[in-house]
């Protein structure tokens, strides 16, 4: 059962205190007088993950050097870091493991399902993440899979109908429209199609539970919700029996079974950890790790539920500006983010920024606000709206510096 | 001409006064009491590449948050520091882009030059890392070009004869034969086929002249003789006009000519920046970056020298201790590092650790000393071989805790 949208600031205070997860704010090093809505592009730091990247650098490599690859469990990491995200996504510890960017995982794994579907096909919505359309074009280009990029209204047909390889977010980067992981499987499953989920608005802020809604591949970046650092590495999902009947195509050391036997052929490890390939990026992949403990202990129920709960309020009082909202009302299919629209939506957000507020924007015209469960509170919302229906009402955001375009935002 | 191979302690001192990089080691954090014979493994960290990875994490992280895309240049960094190391290898500031791993690198070069290739095959060696042989395996399976792995003997005739795309170290990791770039360019060009470089152990040591040697494609590690920390991203070099002509297997959208303007299709960058894919790992791209300041005003034939008269040193020592090297004798045709071989080689390295005196060991006997010549001096290769000879003359080596063996050494 939803709580009431709060209506004042006074309501906000007795959300916040009444919070199960107001605790987990205090493993955040956020900024002085920053009210951070841009979780869903780059998390915050943690201490443990400053401290980690600290001791990772000065203690590991510089005083351990080589000898960290074994002392400081570095050769571990992308399993042990993947065995804590498993969680998060509803997974088993050993069906997750962390290497590469999205891109490149998103690769592997659609070429890598495709001798396993039905069809030799490569789907991908028109509204999907650009950069996922650009991998499924680059894997029709070299594996001579047929290319079909559908709207989104077709994507399901398009799946059951071929049988082919779609790659899919759970959760859209634009409008926040969450996918029904379950029915799409269902779908795929079907059709003896194969779906390769991009997590990457979803993980960290939805209830995602790959397991028990049959996903068998996914893959997503943790530098959004799960506050793994800039660049941070990727994840890979792979249920455990249907990974061990794919072969990555980039067959990298770190996929072999034993590396450090230098055998001249190719044999790779059992599950998931297949779908590793080169060095993994031990600084980064160090943050990632103490970042992850930001949600030991922490119901990714209560997650999902607060996000829900933050981002109506965002609804609520864009409305009552009279912004149009681009994400779904109904927050049981919202993510943890809301897009709303405005012509002058990047003049804004650079507005809303001189003020501290931080949001994002996404061409043409969507100013996106994250709620990120761990660390942002109702107070922080609420103060955010204000100044940002202060800014609409002074005009504010009409001033030459505020327009100025630059190449990310 | 080369100068006389030192034959005592003292000779090492002079020669230590007399090294125009003698100044160099004082960018380094070397733990006390550690003699570190394992840069050709990993790299040691510059001071300033701790102070870096700090204010990366501290300031431009926790503080800057998603501002720092612009405010601090991350978006520039695969580029910035690109052109930084373009230096080292002898080619332009823009035909070098930071990106991914050695593997997914040498997959994307490779796999995108076989359209360019007269002969639809992959060619490498059995002697070469063997990840490298796996990504040539990967290749094969997933483009259907034919894979053909050949003695070292073979691969220069089986280049010219069918025209294809071969995976080549420019020096080898297990025996630090230097290969000439030169002539197996003139053999590819002959040939109609393309060579891809591998020059994660040449990179920072030698004198490379890519651009001069006519080579046109060329990924690497930083690692190792570049310092750039543990698993820090790979190099790809593309000779300007070579690469426009070709395309990225792997079409993320780092690689796209205007990534945030999020247009629907894929349109690459020009060049060299085509080839990289997904978000590049800031923190790990930061220390690279720093790392890369240890080369500000050096040499690279000076560089180069120093590993020639270093691994002169060992290779005498070693010989007068009786024992076997697989490394060239003669050192115009030695990389960074001189391989010998002991029976017991692991318990030896382990021995010689023991005692803070840290090379590595590669299976199934073979000792690597490395010889980074920015911060070793004449007097630590002395020193090291005194120990070396010690533990052969007591048999120290022969001890249960040296002989276990772990995942890594």
């Amino acid at each position: 059962m939803a709580a009431e949208i709060p209506t004042t600031r006074e309501e906000c205070e007795a959300r916040d205190r009444a919070d199960p997860l107001a605790a987990a704010r205090a493993a955040f090093a956020l900024p002085e007088g920053v009210i951070y809505l841009d979780g869903h592009s780059l998390g915050p730091a943690t201490h443990e993950a400053l401290k980690r990247v600290q001791t990772a650098a000065q203690h590991e490599w510089a005083r351990g050097l080589i000898r960290s690859w074994n002392d400081a469990g570095w050769f571990e990491l992308p399993r042990t870091v993947g065995a804590k995200l498993a969680r998060l996504v509803g997974a088993q510890a050993d069906e997750v493991v962390i290497a590469d960017s999205v891109s490149v995982n998103l690769f592997k794994l659609a070429t890598a399902a495709l001798p396993l579907a039905r069809g030799r096909v490569v789907i991908v919505e028109d509204s999907e993440f650009p950069s996922d359309q650009y991998v499924a074009e680059g894997i029709a280009g070299v594996t001579g899979a047929e290319l079909m990029r559908v709207s989104a209204s077709k994507g399901a047909d398009t799946l059951a109908r071929t049988g082919g390889v779609q790659i899919k977010s759970a959760v859209n980067y634009r409008t926040s429209l969450v996918e029904d992981i379950a029915a799409t499987e269902a779908v795929a499953a079907q059709a003896g199609g194969v779906v390769v989920w991009d997590l990457s608005h979803a993980t960290g802020v939805l209830n995602l539970q790959l397991n028990a809604h049959n996903a068998k591949l996914a893959t997503g970046c943790t530098y959004k919700f799960v506050n793994g650092g800039p660049g941070a590495p990727s994840f890979i999902y792979a249920r455990g029996d249907f990974a061990s009947r794919m072969q990555s195509p980039i067959s990298g050391w770190f996929g072999h079974a034993t590396p450090f036997a230098f055998d001249a052929g190719y044999r790779p490890l059992e599950g998931v950890g297949r779908f590793a390939a080169g060095t993994p990026g031990v600084l980064s992949l160090s943050a990632l790790d103490a970042a992850l403990s930001a949600f030991d202990g922490v119901a990714m129920s209560d997650v999902a539920a607060k996000a829900r709960a933050l981002g109506d309020l965002v609804v609520a009082r864009t409305a009552a500006l009279g912004l149009e909202s681009i994400s779904p009302a109904d927050s049981r299919k919202r993510g943890g983010h809301v897009s709303v629209r405005h012509a002058d939506g990047y003049a804004v957000t650079q507005a809303l920024i001189a003020r501290g507020i931080i949001p994002d924007f996404r061409a043409p015209d969507a100013i996106r606000f994250g709620v990120a469960p761990l660390y942002m509170r109702f107070v922080d919302v609420w103060d955010g709206m204000d100044q940002l229906a202060d800014i609409l009402a002074t005009r504010a955001w009409d001033r030459s510096e505020f327009m100025r375009r630059s190449a990310v935002t």
